[in-house]
């Protein structure tokens, strides 16, 4: 994700980055430009087929497709928000274990403060990369239960972590270390890691419906092939820049919902998963750290 | 459901799938293209019964009719949405429970491992066809306690496995080997897959109103036939491939909508409810199996 | 609540159902059609106060109109969207109730079982009653504790069968044939019955703001009336169809939202309340049965 | 709130209520018609500044304008509906509690059943006069604990009857009249009753924001005022009625939206906080008043 | 923030506030209007490019542009309610806790009582700085357990408080001072803490995706500078002040959406979070004193 100024107007219009829709579409809008040049061209030139405005259809159909593409657009924001939505609770839920593990466990149990650091920070870049398609196995740190060699065979590794973490509050639970009351609190929050990673699979692995994909693109590409025919009366040579900004708009915005509703890639526009698995790091050891706890208890 | 790349434009406007809007459409189109064929040359060979343009009451209540579609399209999306919200729901749960299974058990009791594993797998299978209205029995695996023959009787298939996992859970507790704060926990999970398949229940049995769809189709059914009516003026016999692009775009509209607000068959766009069976189905068991325990514990 | 086939265009179109807005704007369209018909003939034969097309406003205003009515029946829809899932839940909450009750009580305590069933059954029978304004005593089951004519003195009679489950559990409790965590778990399922009613009577008891629907049929009103000013010019006597046409469908979408923003009735927009009521029964009386639970236990 | 028949179209049509925006306007209206009428006056009879059609600016901002104000409605009947919510669910909580001290307390603990009669009944009365800026002291029943003086001195009276209340709550539960579970059953309730009044307080205390709110008077403001340069043109003395009804819907629109949007205090469109109160107190005394325990407990 | 009253619409329409838009966009729209001037002037006395009406185009995407906008304004102001929310619900969670602390802490234990009302106000305090960017340490009150030089050292002050507060939580259950009962109501109050600041780190971390905010701007450019174009053959001179004014309506509608979408700055539409943190101040203070108390308990 790239960080900007969103109040900079002036860099806005005149820069032309990578992730530029206007830049994206370059391309294609010269291509429409020169297949409507021809077009023009031979009506105006040519033969003069018929006359009489007919920018009607397009008006009329025009709105409509503003109306779905919007709302398609709308639709695709909200998984974008809610995928980070679910990294967000993902900081907030590891940040409530650690300090809850940190107040749960008796002050010098260091070992099993260890093992919590490193198995939810690794949980973390488990689910960055399962939701990647590819965990860099050199991310995590090394776990005495779960040799990698273990992990390389697993199909899902966010799953045998989380089972890990939850086998070890059980036992702290039977072995007496937690009370019963302190191990339904933890419950909550590993039930809270699996649920996160099933809602952001569930965002990475349904686009939105065929039917809806093929239609949305036959109608943008009948759209814009008819456009000359309907505008050459009113605008004649100007026609050939009217169709290449109205595409520019309409297009724009379908390929923005293409790009924001997966929101796990490496684009510019996706998540900052790397920032956000590096924070969530840092915030679980500074809290696991024994430092600010002797500060409380007096030490 | 398809999966396919949302970017691929090229593919996606020249393929006709067979749950495209454009091929399902096909014969429709070309009747209305006879239709408004036929009115064209009435009206402009044969007859002339008036002039001016009256395009205004289509370009109007086209715009009405835009907004009307896509909206229904919107709260079909929004089912079809939470139809799939609630399928994921249902493979966090069942991963849940697995893990809680697992963690809370004594280590060496496979018997009631099997159970879970089993009746949690047989569960989502019976939920499968219970919403595709026929659940097939060959797909369960075999439950000692609840014989196929009992289950054929039964009207609510998976509330009466649901209940007998409830039971086990009691008896577990009853018997000590969990204790009241796991079995409040492992309420919880067996309540999430109840109100799951209720939930589901609700979407499939709940068509939109319908005084909303028999005027929804009213509606573009007379604005279809009249359309000729107040294009021909200004197109002539251009109105025919108007009025088909026309009735394509707004019949689609309505059909997608139709096709994605019952996400539970075997339509193109419906959910992948054979795969994430599947899923779960591996899931609950690479979970349930004792070989990352054995890790973890260090045995 | 009619089931239908949403997909079978035809017979929707071609049929005149009596919850049809068609078939109940039909003396209102003929009205509007023989007040245009006077207008029109006036105006072209008899006077001619002006030329010019003035379709403009109306063009804005239909538009900024049709706005508003989307919007007004999409707040409807998720008024009955909202009233079905409480239903949804309602089967879900007692379908629940009655597991968690077959599964805690004794497996001899057939009496405790009977109560629950009775006393299930008719919370749902008599919220149906209260939601519709009258209870039908004859519907309810014969209860030993609170005989008929406590109940027909009542004000709020779900509410007095709430309080009655709630003492029974309680006295579960008190008694010890429920533990402390059986009955934090049943205390929800009580507490949900209460919440759903509660829900349910803010739907039924709160129209649409009063300034609101003044607005809306005194805006369709003089929208209406003054659409053949607007349309004579262009469209002569088609005036007399158009203003009919565009009447059935501004009013159709307003009678609507009238319709199923109260969903509780018993129009056939109107939820199932009969059905659901009926396999609520059904389920809870399958569930609280012995049958199941012997095969589980193994008995 | 005005209870009112949303099916009657005739009389809500020809109704003149103190709170239809008609009457409201009227004033307003008869101003922007005298207004209109002496532009047009000046433009038609004296001088004649321009000629061409002008409508398509106000045609294209009236649609943006009539966006803006319906997404603008829309959210202020979200707030609404919230508060709708809010005090729906106050009414259950208040219900639920009653339920449950009735159910928890010893048969013969009339004392303690009274405190929690008077007390949740002086919260919600304390609330409405909280949120209307002005508690009525006399509305409330006489506290003991709490003299009326305290009351007075008081920045948040609600606030201190809570605190009231959770501390009789831990008290119960300190001298075991209640238990462990029965203690965090009711703690749930006593926490609502302070997130309700914490969300109603959100709603009163936070109107939208301000630039928005400038933006639109200005817009509207601006957009009417140059109304009559644009049509005069196609409609000469017809402006005057067409600017004068399209100033009445699009402000109306406005108007509403600033009722609806703070739902606490006395108009005609606010929430029925009176007999909402009343109901409460009739429903916790109900409930409380010891007849149907009995009933049920067989005495 | 700005509290004011909507319904006085003569002031906010000749008020010209430092964040009016009106004010903000002056020196731009004169630019424009220049720009325009100078356009128009070269077109109708210099050179006479073309005829025919083209304001087609502007309408038709004038239209798109607006519902991208709309939709833009509306997610914007989704996120500046839910951050609204978000500090209603620490308004209300922190009471909550008051509330909590002082009815489970033994009526003598003053020094946990000031424990509290410290560490929570300064949870507050810090939360607000760390919201803006920099934590203005001389707002917290002292804290014996975290002096000031620790907390200047850390990442993330409101973390550290919170896992003191929770420390402190756990000792008091070690030590029986509250029960289990009692500890598991207080996590989730301190949950919530954390869970809000996260929330809030959400909104304020993450503007629209870069994409869309590019796209926008340049949309609005090109359609301003084009818009001459379109509207000189029917405005004239006209078009000067009809440019600037469609430019004033468009941008004004991103610029508020561009406000409203981070709210925890200093401008006049961002949340009042100073006044906020005040009351909680006031709010946690009045509940943990010890007046109230005694008059309950009767000493």
């Amino acid at each position: 994700m790239i960080k900007y100024n969103p109040k900079k107007w002036f860099s806005l219009i005149f820069q032309f980055h990578r992730s530029d829709t206007f830049r994206i579409l370059l391309p294609s809008m010269i291509l429409i430009g020169l297949y409507t040049a021809g077009f023009t061209y031979l009506e105006l030139e040519v033969v003069e087929w018929r006359d009489g405005a007919t920018t009607t259809v397009h008006s009329l159909l025009g709105i409509v497709l503003g109306l779905v593409l919007v709302f398609r657009t709308n639709s695709a924001y909200d998984r974008w928000w809610e995928g980070r939505k679910l990294w967000g609770a993902l900081i907030n839920e590891t940040r409530n274990m650690a300090m809850k593990i940190q107040a749960f466990l008796p002050e010098d149990d260091l070992h099993n403060r260890q093992f919590f650091s490193k198995y939810i920070t690794n949980y973390v870049y488990a689910m960055k990369g399962h939701l990647r398609g590819k965990i860099n196995l050199a991310e995590l740190e090394l776990m005495q239960e779960l040799p990698l060699q273990e992990l390389e065979k697993a199909k899902h590794v966010p799953n045998i972590i989380a089972t890990a973490i939850y086998i070890k509050c059980n036992q702290l639970y039977r072995r007496q270390l937690i009370s019963g009351d302190q191990f339904i609190i933890l419950d909550k929050e590993v039930k809270a890691l699996t649920d996160i990673v099933g809602a952001c699979e569930r965002i990475k692995n349904t686009p939105i419906p065929y039917s809806y994909s093929l239609f949305m693109k036959k109608f943008i590409f009948i759209y814009t092939m008819t456009m000359p025919l309907g505008f050459i009366t009113s605008f004649q040579y100007w026609t050939i820049p009217v169709v290449m900004f109205v595409f520019y708009v309409l297009v724009s915005i379908e390929l923005i919902a293409e790009e924001i509703e997966e929101p796990f890639g490496v684009d510019s526009n996706d998540l900052p998963m790397e920032e956000m698995a590096l924070r969530i790091k840092h915030n679980v050891r500074e809290i696991l750290s024994n430092t600010h706890r002797s500060l409380v208890t007096g030490h």
